[in-house]
């Protein structure tokens, strides 16, 4: 996480702003609401004059004029008056409440007479200027994630455009003799590259801009080449290789290269094989290839680096939210070694429990698309049996 | 719901599904794995010839050849021999086991004579033809929304187009005479709509594409005209109007144009002035104009009909969705109505707590700035104290 650095900042239309991250704070330019406004429909009042009110013994009220929303007040209200204001609108100069439409008598909209039926306290149906936001106020925080919500009180503070950090480019490159990608012959002893196309999405599910670079077979030569090509992206990720087998080129390559090796294996279990290094600054990360493993470790060692490039911080977690829930099945841990095992999360009677897919043998394609959760098992050997309280990711809400 | 249609289908590349929903069943085309292969680095072998083999007393084979992942085996495997197998490659001919290298003796790669130092079961360390996915079998059921694990599996049969619903096109309007957008001037009287940039961003959230009708005054002749742009959409959207007051449209224009009302109102509190008709039979959805009424209407009462839209289906909930948690301050119901009360989950030692916002003034815009969920409260007056449990949508898991 140290060696990855945050992207630098542009401007783009708020309007395109969705899911993209503030560079710097964000301070209100005006107060919020920008002026005194009515909250219902009603008559805009000085509430002394209506503190005895009441349905018996109505008070008498001349309505000088109406403001409606979206107009400006002209008429002042003094002691004896009533202006009739719409919901929205500006209180009148003078004006220090506003008596509810359904609180006066008669209901004719013409009348130029009423009579309040019930008293109203100082600014009583009246938002304030500036009760909901002060100019000068920060609004939101630096590495905040622009949400729906976000862009609505940007806009009720009318900016059009907004300072966000630029969307990282990530470079992707599979490797495996065994591989083809989606527009080859398969051939005899070949399988596609599913893990590729999972992580091309993934990268584009994490808010970030993925670049193709293909698959490769198992030669260093290549591999070197395709890595170089991927040094115009913000960071490069490679899958496959990672293990320490005859064919497995990471250690190769890393030194081949002088890529400066930070990370040569975690202590978990899938994608301990893991790599991660800097190669003229630029991180990395290379994940092993089988479907599960890259899964995971992407999740757990490359996601919460592309959202720190992406430039979230604040409160906000780089890390999937991680929750603890009942386990609906068993599970066993390994000694010395986290270890992650893909679940399948369902929410019965408003409650979470994760029913883990133990059944991730290399290779499996279909525990993945089953898991929507990750559990995540302290180092050791220990069972865990259906019904204990476990911790898990939750990587898709769309259970 | 139940007027709402889900799209067409159309056919894209795999590698733009992110998120599209399948308009039909996929059915694999081939076995997964196509082939069985070596699940480690090592020999293949029959598991007879080495049923009696140990640390001490190492059962001696002949490797005739070596099958790299990528290509096809050649030479058979018969009793005495065994051939050098890299994780991935295909089983050869007569082999019914993979004994691992580590299992081996000596461990020079050139070496013609190796010796067994530990028995295998048949097909161990062997994933065989089929075993994870079966051909002819459904892998993925019409309905379901393409995470990247899904497009994973699609890549692994080699899919190199899939065929999904069409993205429903939302048009949006907005309506208010004290309303301007972001590139207008404000004026005195006037704020900025801010729920037509939520609603536009909920939209694109929603994986619809919204169309921008703008923001129009309280005119039923512009509205109308507006409101008839918007049947190029598939549906339509409009903010505020949905209140009984002097200045609301909403049953004015839905009489004169003929919409076909099927919602005028629904007992929930903030959001209950909703109105929902059909117009030449889009739908035609009309939210409150209050920006945290706008969210919780959108949320409860429109969202769904898109997710629908989409050809959402299967086992995913339309609903956000949905659990328990402890309430981290006080809140209240309302006789007769349901009521929604945005909150801001937190999640502390693994658990949610759901803080409630009860300060959402009409007009408030940092209520649903700071909202991450919303307590759904049964119709009632009681009230809630901290530490109770209530049911909770997460609205954003992004806490």
């Amino acid at each position: 996480m140290e060696s990855v650095k945050v992207m630098d900042s542009e401007s783009v239309p708020l309007t395109d702003g969705l899911n993209r991250v503030l560079a710097g704070d964000v301070v209100a330019c005006m107060d919020l609401p920008p002026f005194s406004h009515a909250t219902v429909d009603g008559f805009a009042v000085l509430h002394e004059d209506v503190e005895q009110a009441s349905r018996e013994r109505g008070v008498p009220l001349r309505v000088v004029g109406t403001i409606c929303a979206g107009s400006v007040a002209r008429k002042t209200v003094r002691r004896g008056l009533a202006v009739r204001i719409m919901t929205g609108a500006p209180l009148p100069p003078g004006a220090d409440a506003v008596v509810k439409e359904e609180d006066t008598s008669p209901r004719k909209k013409t009348t130029p007479l009423i009579h309040v039926e019930k008293p109203v306290a100082a600014m009583e149906n009246v938002a304030s200027t500036g009760e909901d936001v002060r100019r000068g106020e920060v609004v939101l925080e630096k590495g905040t994630a622009l949400r729906p919500e976000n862009i609505g009180i940007l806009a009720s503070l009318g900016l059009q455009q907004v300072v966000v950090f630029r969307q990282p480019e990530i470079a992707l490159l599979s490797t495996g003799d065994e591989l083809v990608g989606l527009r080859e012959d398969l051939g005899g002893g070949r399988i596609f590259a599913s893990s590729f196309y999972v992580l091309l999405a993934k990268i584009r599910e994490s808010d970030c801009i993925p670049m193709a670079l293909g698959i490769v077979g198992d030669d260093g030569a290549s591999i070197e080449k395709r890595i170089r090509s991927g040094l115009a992206a913000n960071a490069i990720i490679t899958i496959g290789g990672t293990r320490r087998g005859d064919s497995d080129w990471v250690r190769d390559v890393y030194g081949k290269m002088e890529i400066h090796s930070q990370i040569d294996g975690v202590a978990m279990s899938p994608g301990g094989s893991f790599a991660f290094g800097l190669l003229k600054g630029k991180p990395i990360f290379s994940l092993p290839g089988s479907p599960t493993a890259s899964v995971v470790a992407f999740e757990e060692l490359v996601r919460p680096s592309l959202l720190k490039m992406r430039g979230i911080s604040g409160g906000q977690s780089l890390a999937r939210p991680t929750v603890k829930m009942s386990l609906g099945g068993r599970t066993r841990g390994k000694r010395g070694l986290r270890k992650y095992v893909l679940a399948r999360i369902v929410v019965k009677d408003g409650r979470f429990t994760a029913i883990p897919i133990n059944r991730a043998r290399r290779g499996a394609v279909t525990p993945m698309v089953q898991a929507n959760g990750i559990v995540v098992l302290p180092e050791g050997e220990s069972e865990v049996h259906a019904g204990e309280e476990v911790l898990v990711r939750l990587v898709d809400l769309n259970l």
